[in-house]
């Protein structure tokens, strides 16, 4: 690594995958600084930030002038470029099929699922918008359907989502599952298998985990006592 | 590989990502079988399918007693346990990254976008059910911009959407983006980059992808010719 440059990492920790990112690189000690790109300050949305990245989204990773967006392809390149230990991403073609599994499937449920209370519960009235309770009582049904899924399509008996140790599947999967908190619902709080699996999760994580989710934990002070979060 | 077992395919053509892993099983010559699921006719739904995957979805993968969902995630199994060329999913991290970052964002995108126009077109009026013209709308400005992002943000002046050759995430991009044709809606035709970019991905494929794509072209004769497609 001799004369490569500290990863950089833009990022809004209100967002789940920056959290991701910014606990995979503490934890594993992986040189980086972080580039505060506030959402709703819009930006992400400057000339300088859509050169970087035209999508204008988050979470960016800049690696020695190697710009990537799309943070299960960054957490995935991190963990080889970098070579972590070896349960994040397994080397093994079965263990890592698993760990691609769980990644590709949390895109079209757990983060759409977890986003869309975000979105009801905090984003909308931030922006005066209306919310549609009908269409809030089928988020909150889909929600219950993920969670079905992860206690008993992954997560099974095993301790983690992919097996017996910790994985990227994990750490993505508890930052979304955290989102909710925002608004001060912990969607596990009645899923006592979910619940011990976080606990796992949590502890594998120790520091880096609570220091990524203080913007989170922030949100629901104000948002519990009834201050606005916005 | 000896003592090896065929791989097993359970792929219903309709679905994009079915045709996409019968497209890389037969054009590298993976030794396999393939087991029919008739979506339509509520295969995916019996006890012994639902046995075998509790998401009740397809394509599957079965590996020698291995059981794999997720289309990505089989492609990059197979890649890397049968071994084929490197061009469909480079090892190199900076490479391989942009790979895995295509066909994290095909997903929420180019998936969401042509999935919608065949259920608009296709699903609802087989089922009877009412279609909104508005959020028809909405679909096809949607996937515009899908569009101008494939064009501009990863093929950019490549031959392909990774690089200079073929890989999966060209792989997994052209079945979505044929989806739309068995309405006969060809969303390429006035998008003259995109048009050579799928011949170029229709050339390397050769006889495959019009052997996967069968089931298209009978949906869409039977579509314009007015018959029913259902």
């Amino acid at each position: 690594m001799a004369g490569r440059q500290a990863v950089k990492a833009y990022l809004d920790l209100v967002s789940q995958a920056c959290r991701a990112m910014l606990i995979f690189l503490k934890h594993n000690k992986i040189p980086h600084t972080v580039e505060n790109i506030a959402i709703r300050k819009g930006q992400h949305k400057t000339p300088a930030f859509t050169k970087l990245n035209p999508m204008q989204k988050l979470p960016v990773l800049e690696d020695n002038g190697f710009v990537l967006t799309e943070s299960d392809a960054i957490l995935k390149y991190l963990a080889t470029a970098y070579n972590v230990p070896d349960h994040w991403y397994p080397k093994l073609p079965e263990k890592r099929a698993r760990v691609d599994e769980y990644t590709a499937w949390n895109h079209t449920n757990t983060h759409i699922n977890t986003s869309s209370i975000f979105l009801h519960e905090v984003l909308l009235p931030c922006m005066g918008q209306p919310t549609n309770p009908e269409n809030f009582e089928k988020v909150l049904a889909d929600l219950d359907g993920t969670l079905d899924k992860l206690e008993n399509m992954f997560l099974k008996n095993q301790p983690f989502l992919c097996g017996d140790d910790i994985s990227l599947a994990d750490l993505l999967a508890v930052c979304e599952l955290m989102q909710p908190l925002c608004s001060g619902r912990d969607i596990l709080k009645d899923r006592p298998k979910l619940l011990s699996w976080r606990n796992r999760v949590q502890s594998a994580l120790s520091d880096s985990f609570d220091e990524a989710h203080s913007v989170v934990y922030q949100i629901r002070e104000k948002f519990t006592a009834k201050l606005s979060p916005c």
